[in-house]
């Protein structure tokens, strides 16, 4: 069985290269390929993805864990053994399902009705896109009906970027959640608006870099594993354990950007980073799940990032690299310019309080659709009475409306929800690194990040893949996912800065 | 037929797309790559390369050769698929006579010699490298006896780097050289020498950098299908005919190593950027030798770069850019700075006119050791007579002796040749282009390089690695491979500066 078992590691590790490999010309394709290299970079990408794919799903792999299910069943559940063959023969599982035929009709939809999302998005009219999502959303059901039964239509959507975790959590979760969020939005709006054109004014861009690095580098970003570029659309990838990049966008009229968007990225790869190197080039590096994952990434950005403590620390700093912008702004009106609340109809751009609505609305739709109970054409005017609902704002087109984000028209379906799960998942992380570590506080305004990176790995980044992201929740924080502790967050944040 | 050449092109495509992207890997990791990601990155490679020999070798491709090759008999023998089959099932059979366990062997080797070597090279040791270069020059002697029949044990190492030409061939170029270089050398010696002191002052590394990028977007580089970055050992490299990328090494205390690296490097780039995009993702993209692609990077530094007409457009920029170090500098000095010959023990630091001396000692070890007239351990008293003997120096250890060259320790051998072949084949085409357009050099007078670089193209790129070394030179200039034109060019050249 050792031998079958090297034998299984042997072809993952292959498999693990391709995909790094792949990972590796995509950040060089966002961050620093000549247009010249488009056409040449699809077929070098196509190859990787066919290779690692016929690799994964080849039957040797079905044959060796089939053959090891029952050596595994006696080890410690919670082994990397036991594990690595347990995600390993789901992942198996969900892959050759999908029959080769409905690979590549995916693969020729989504590349067709990403150009259509554009020009239609340019032209503000849905009904250009509408017959693409149509096909998208019907290849979707096909896709979910694959994994029969299920409880829900939308459960094998959601499990694709939240292992194990059902459409019922989810829709228990945020139905906990809406009342709450719709009426603290309501009650801000009541009261005072807080300044933030300070932050519009116009910051140096390599001043904004490096104060971004400086930042980062004091959370433990490890500069000999990593290195920042600058993208249009700022990610994190890596290479491995070892090899774990960011990127960043610079904004010259707006200081948020970069600034958040850096620590943003940072806490993405200090999750990469942490992940237990015996792991790596196997199916249990990488993060657990897209919600985990940005549970990292938002703690870093809002419970660090955007807190007082924080800024205690760093703003003398920040007032010194920027004197003519900040000179004259108080820690105080720094502090609630950078948490501003404004209510907008562009996901990307919401701030904490808001973000949510954006995704409990996108999260409904899909569901609506995936039921059958919305058709697409009624899409425009279901998202636009959401967004009435959520945010007291009308889309005046569809661009900035059901047509804004990317996802759809890549067949991305079920993975919104993970962002705003993330939210939710940092909060009640944040509760227990509390009652752990009760002067983090301190550490936090004396610029000390250290015990609180060293809570996040043993907790959660050095287990990469192990658990799923329910089981790990709960193993950590004692439940499972629950939106209180988010609430109760932002609730006494935002009662303060608005006085509610 | 069709039928089976469309397969092999599928499956020649995706052996392509697996090397480019092994490319793009090692570009990387010579640019980019923070050092933790080395471990990672040297599985990734090792899995593409793999992976690539495996498709290239397969049964599959021997077949479709096999079947392919009567068709291909009934083509014209100079059509693209005539040529693609009978570049492929060259390099097929090469490939496939080398037993897995040598090229295992040969991995193994030359991960640890390549080690040794740094080591002994920091000791000045021969004594610790010479184990590890006999098992390297016996691997190669192995290597060599795998394609018996052969008129010289070199052949077939040759070969690898310059297909079809013959030691026989190189013994009779070389033959023919030396006695005229090594003249030329000890002529210059007896005169009095030129100043270059000025180029050894401080330069900007940003202006140097932006200079460099000047001139080669004036000789046609297209940015939007290449980039240059900074690396350590500047080299050329392309994942394609469309993203073509050079790298460059900026020395604040010296401005000819940015400046003539850039045109080199660029001169490379302009090769495989004029390569026929229909040759694209086939054995038939790249440059069809080593020594033509030298020929390339040494017309565009050399012929070009070091041309009294080049420096009649671009020293005017030149002091423009750097008043205090070039202001008082005549143009007639600045010329023969730039073309100052100083025998020199390092190859690597050679000029124009004894560097082909460094090769010519190289290439005459190498064939002795294979023939088995030298023994490894009697390598370094070699090396030093021969150096004694063509440059009148001495090296003072082995460090800067036989130690200096990284190539043997990574089991190149059969490499060195192309170098100097290279300058070689500039001179030749040069006489050619000189016929073709007569008034080149008042257009390079003018800073116009469009011509030049048209019949380059027509000539040369286009065809990629269709024809072999020999060929093309024949085709191009009416004559074999020859050493005459080269020796005329020096000849006028530096008897002109040193008034011979």
């Amino acid at each position: 069985m050792e031998e079958k078992l090297a034998q299984l590691k042997a072809i993952l590790a292959e498999v693990a290269d391709l995909d790094y490999a792949a990972s590796i010309l995509h950040w060089d394709l966002q961050c620093l390929m000549p247009p010249g290299g488009a056409e040449g970079r699809s077929y070098q990408l196509a190859t990787l993805a066919g290779l690692s794919h016929i690799k994964f799903t080849s039957d040797e792999v079905g044959k060796l864990l089939q053959e090891l299910g029952p050596y595994a069943a006696q080890l410690d559940p919670d082994s990397d053994t036991a594990r690595l063959i347990k995600v390993t023969a789901r992942r198996y599982e969900k892959r050759t399902k999908v029959p080769p035929a409905m690979v590549g009709e995916f693969a020729q939809l989504t590349g067709a009705a990403h150009d259509i999302w554009v020009q239609a998005r340019k032209a503000n009219d849905f009904s250009k896109f509408q017959p693409y999502l149509e096909k998208i959303m019907d290849w979707r059901r096909r896709y979910a009906d694959l994994f029969k039964p299920y409880d829900h239509v939308y459960d094998p959507l959601l499990d694709d970027f939240e292992p194990g975790l059902k459409s019922a959590d989810v829709k228990a979760i945020f139905g906990a959640l809406r009342t709450r969020q719709v009426a603290l939005i309501k009650a801000i709006a009541a009261r005072p608006q807080v300044d933030d054109s300070f932050l519009h004014l116009h910051f140096d861009e390599k001043k904004q870099w490096d104060f971004g690095v400086e930042v980062i580098t004091k959370f433990g970003y490890d500069w000999t594993r990593g290195r920042q570029d600058k993208a249009p659309h700022p990610f994190t990838t890596n290479f491995g354990v070892n090899d774990v990049r960011i990127t960043t966008r610079v904004v010259p009229n707006y200081l948020g950007s970069a600034l958040f968007g850096t620590m943003h990225e940072a806490g993405h790869a200090l999750y990469e980073l942490g992940i237990a190197p015996e792991l790596d080039r196997s199916p249990l590096e990488g993060g657990t799940s897209l919600a985990v994952h940005e549970s990292q990434s938002r703690m870093w950005e809002n419970l660090v990032g955007r807190s007082y403590e924080f800024w205690q620390h760093f703003y003398p700093r920040a007032q010194e690299m920027f004197p003519s912008q900040l000179g004259n702004v108080s820690l105080d009106t720094f502090y609630k310019g950078i948490n501003c609340v404004k209510p907008s109809l562009i996901r990307v751009e919401a701030d904490e309080a808001t973000y949510n609505l954006h995704i409990m609305l996108r999260l409904e739709l899909e569901m609506a659709v995936m039921e059958g109970s919305l058709a697409i054409k009624d899409l425009p005017e279901a998202w636009n009475a959401h967004m009435k609902d959520y945010l007291g704002l009308t889309p005046p087109n569809d661009a900035d409306g059901v047509l804004q984000d990317v996802h759809w028209s890549s067949g991305l379906v079920g993975y919104f929800a993970t962002y705003a799960l993330g939210n939710l998942i940092s909060a009640q992380l944040w509760e227990r690194i509390l009652a752990d570590i009760p002067n983090l506080p301190d550490q936090i305004r004396g610029g000390e990040f250290g015990a609180l990176l060293g809570w996040l790995r043993e907790k959660i980044h050095r287990h990469g893949s192990k658990f799923e992201p329910q089981e790990l929740v709960q193993q950590v924080t004692g439940s499972k996912i629950n939106p209180d502790p988010y609430m109760r967050y932002l609730e006494t944040k935002y009662g303060q800065i608005y006085g509610l």
